[in-house]
């Protein structure tokens, strides 16, 4: 970690640093790296029109990078060196690139419109998929047209899944974001902490007997989305409903068909899909069935088909008008040559107010990895610290660090032309903060302009040369901004798909599997070895912080009568 | 900014990295970067209890930081060389520490519980925050008591707080946090964003007979705020209200007296604060309304008493054993010597999840600064990227990095021992796995230990081979543990105050005004240009990138017919 490495072994006489295009690129960096955007845009009057591109109605505007087409060439050279565009085709190929886990990655079946075929180990995987999603159709169907009813007759009016992770994250973020197509009248909850809080609340706002709670867990034993969905079934069964009308109101989403049969469900109301779908990816698998009972499975359909465009898009064209490509590039170029450690996503959109949640796992979860494919610990930095929420609302909050902190952040702002309300002066508000915020950024604001724009405003030279030193911006921050024309259910998958590959890119790029998560296994491991101690006391070899934690608890735990 | 620093004066002739302590810093960082954590514990048995402290039923666990007896020493070096104790006791004492806006910082008298006098400029402070802080339980008491009605005679059910930045995330996150002390019947909501969306779903979800709002702004001009009160009484006199019944719904926190009355509020029904408490600083003031009207005025006051014994504690105690003194050098020690540049707040309770959101704004918009006292840009780094989200759904997204990511990220652990719910089985998952992270990053796991657990786990040679390596954890990954007995007022007020004052001291080190938010400015300034631009068309001088930008945005608007 951080100017601490430690390597076990010689893997990384093959690492991407040592490599010709890398070489180049440390030396393109020290040799611009005062140069400011302003004068990229200066002796480049096309700069804005060539640093961006149109995706059906997404326009991605990338020219406030700090960057030029030297530049951009070198970071070309470093995806050709490392076979990206081989890596891409690998990927949909259904190679096993997931090489830790020795499986392909293949959410990109889960949403291919097309007819080709998909072959995972030479069997086609597709009619599989269509299988499951018209099982998903019909379901839903019948959940949203009144048919599917509880145990007392009623229809259903609200919707809880009970998940964790990508089984909750994709869900929520995508629900959320397609409000304005939900079915009035279908309300869809999430409870995926095991913080008891986060059941006992939501259970609180429902009715039994028009609640149907989706179980999503792919092995049915996830500890947090097992002990809420039996806080949930007990819950149920104290309503007043019975054992059997456990299969009225609990659906699952998983693999293990004893575990979803023991618990009651009615495995016909299993939905299921496959290893070669990661959690974070699992949103367009069954997983999404929360998305599909707000929004029908047409409008879902529609979100496949949007991230089917993406991934059209990152497949066929050439890396450097490959919007993934392009994103992965500049991120990898703050990340390695101008020591960024984190990336601000900032949606100026309410509804899209998850995103940057959903995003912190699609990277994190990917990129937060030290040992690259040849098992050995990389000597470069890899996937960066996400982070971001909603604007305005950040300008109120941590903006000041963006304009005047000393640390490198580059940002993805996104905004919606098209509103789904009808304030239309809020909206306009909204657009121009937006896009005055990357301005901004990229300008900046000198001593001299401060101080003229201080004597403008009449303030004596005492006061201008005490108060325009803290006034000033230096600008060079960079950003990108994505419009989407509406927030619609097509733009959203192409969105996300976009995100997606781009993290995928970078993967490559850093020669680290982006498809594995052992990073999770430790602390799994320690807690339930701590989880007796917090009763019988901390056991022997126990790390004395830790152990005088345990300690702690235990001594200021009430005693229930 | 990173690397790439501009100084325009010669102000840096007294950086504090100049100084003899920050060398010596410099020199201990060097030759103790490698020594892990569990080598510290192992030579000094008495480390985890000499690194925590008790404050009242807080419990802190600090021992689990990459430093030693000798390095703590330094950093308190460091302290006195930037005369930290004489800092603490001017802010106290209501010198003008706010240079840049020539103001006293006297948030501390707004929770004053002693009958010290608080002189701002020679007249007491405190008899005006009593009798603000009267008025307020007198209007609560009667909201509360169902004695203030609406327009048509009904009891009040539903609190709106319209307000942005510190008149929204102090007041929602305490609210939240103290959710099991709300009134029942009695429901708040925030409004901030000028994404209209906040404020329309909101508005759905009530009746304008029983809703009260609150608007929050203490010039009465905040764009954001301001047309979200407009858009809420425009909604009001839609809903069969007259202008008169404007005064019974509407009540504001504000100094402007005349666009108060202007707006129809009943100046009666105005509360004050004073601009020596920075909005930021806030919630204690007048700007806690929506958290009183939730729990009531004991309640608040026990919250305000427990911030008290913090600023007694802080003001009073030497620096070794200062709390939010250590905790600022321990932050110091990780940016400034161990290159972090992100800090991650981890609260493993659902209550507290806008904590990180809160922390956030009081964090990054104190000190996201490069200007120091003295008109100079700063040549080290200042405040970090502050970001986090309630364990244990963390865990399930980005931990991963945390674990084996390249970057180091100082992580701070919040957890409370007893619940305010009856589900004991998941109030013990949560604790062991807050408990097991810290330790899982603290210990790591080596290549051999790895190695030998699979080949006790029954994994063949070659798959040992080939997985071990990717399932190792560096480990000597820092954090803080924070224990509370029970998430109540007191408790929180406290730690409330712990955070305040820990990022106070580090700017008195970093020698920058951590009190004012000159970032903010440039933003607003250029989004009113912008806004008739997005009708108009874009001005002559405005950069093509924006430019183009505006272009999308006016050829995609949809016409309203």
């Amino acid at each position: 970690m951080d100017n601490n490495y430690t390597t076990y072994d010689e893997g990384l006489m093959n690492s991407v640093a040592t490599g010709r295009a890398w070489r180049a690129l440390i030396a393109y960096s020290e040799k611009n790296k005062s140069v400011h955007m302003q004068n990229l845009f200066a002796r480049d009057p096309d700069r804005a029109k060539r640093y961006s591109a149109l995706f059906e109605d997404i326009y991605l505007d990338y020219s406030k990078n700090r960057i030029d087409d030297e530049g951009m060439s070198l970071l070309l050279d470093l995806a050709q060196e490392c076979d990206v565009a081989k890596g891409i085709q690998r990927m949909f190929a259904g190679e096993h690139i997931n090489i830790t886990e020795d499986r392909p990655v293949l959410h990109t079946a889960l949403r291919n419109r097309s007819d080709r075929a998909v072959l995972v180990d030479e069997t086609d995987v597709m009619p599989a998929v269509r299988k499951v999603l018209s099982r998903i159709e019909k379901f839903s169907n019948a959940v949203r047209g009144g048919r599917w009813q509880g145990h007392t007759g009623k229809a259903i009016s609200d919707v809880v899944n009970i998940g964790i992770g990508g089984s909750h994250l994709g869900p929520q973020m995508v629900t959320e974001a397609l409000q304005a197509y939900a079915q009035s009248g279908l309300r869809v909850h999430f409870v995926s902490n095991i913080d008891g809080v986060d059941i006992s609340r939501t259970l609180q706002t429902v009715n039994a007997d028009t609640t149907l709670f989706i179980i999503a867990s792919k092995s049915f034993t996830t500890q947090e989305t097992m002990t809420n969905a039996h806080a949930a079934r007990d819950w149920f069964l104290q309503q007043g409903a019975t054992e059997a009308d456990v299969a009225r109101h609990f659906v699952a989403v998983s693999t293990n068909r004893n575990e979803v049969a023991r618990f009651g469900i009615d495995t016909d109301n299993m939905f299921g899909f496959w290893n070669w779908v990661g959690g974070r990816y699992s949103l367009w698998s069954a997983i999404g069935l929360p998305i599909v009972l707000s929004v029908g499975f047409a409008r879902f359909s529609e979100l496949l088909a949007g991230a089917h465009a993406m991934d059209e898009h990152f497949r066929r064209t050439p890396l450097e008008q490959n919007l993934p490509v392009i994103l992965a590039l500049l991120g990898v170029w703050y990340i390695n040559f101008l020591g960024a450690r984190s990336h601000a996503i900032l949606p100026y959109a309410e509804h899209l107010r998850w995103l940057p949640d959903y995003l912190q796992q699609a990277d994190m979860e990917s990129n937060g990895k030290q040992t690259n494919l040849h098992g050995s610990f990389v000597d470069y930095q890899t996937g960066p610290v996400l982070w971001g929420s909603p604007g305005s609302n950040g300008q109120h909050a941590y903006f000041q660090l963006l304009h005047q902190g000393t640390h490198l952040v580059p940002a993805d702002f996104i905004a919606v032309v098209n509103p789904s309300h009808d304030l239309a002066t809020h909206h306009e508000l909204l657009l121009a903060n937006c896009l005055a915020q990357s301005e901004a950024l990229m300008l900046g604001r000198t001593l001299e302009q401060t101080t003229e724009q201080m004597r403008a405003d009449g303030y004596d030279d005492d006061t201008i040369q005490r108060l325009a030193p803290h006034r000033v911006f230096d600008g060079n921050r960079p950003s990108n901004t994505i419009l989407l024309r509406q927030l619609e259910p097509r733009s959203l998958g192409s969105l996300l798909a976009l995100y997606e590959h781009k993290i995928f890119v970078q993967g490559l790029i850093w020669d680290i599997n982006s498809f594995d998560q052992w990073g999770v296994e430790l602390g799994k491991q320690l807690a339930s070895e701590i989880l007796p101690e917090l009763n019988e006391g901390p056991a022997q070899g126990r790390n004395t912080s830790t152990r005088l934690l345990i300690e702690y608890c235990r001594s200021q735990t009430d005693k229930k009568h």
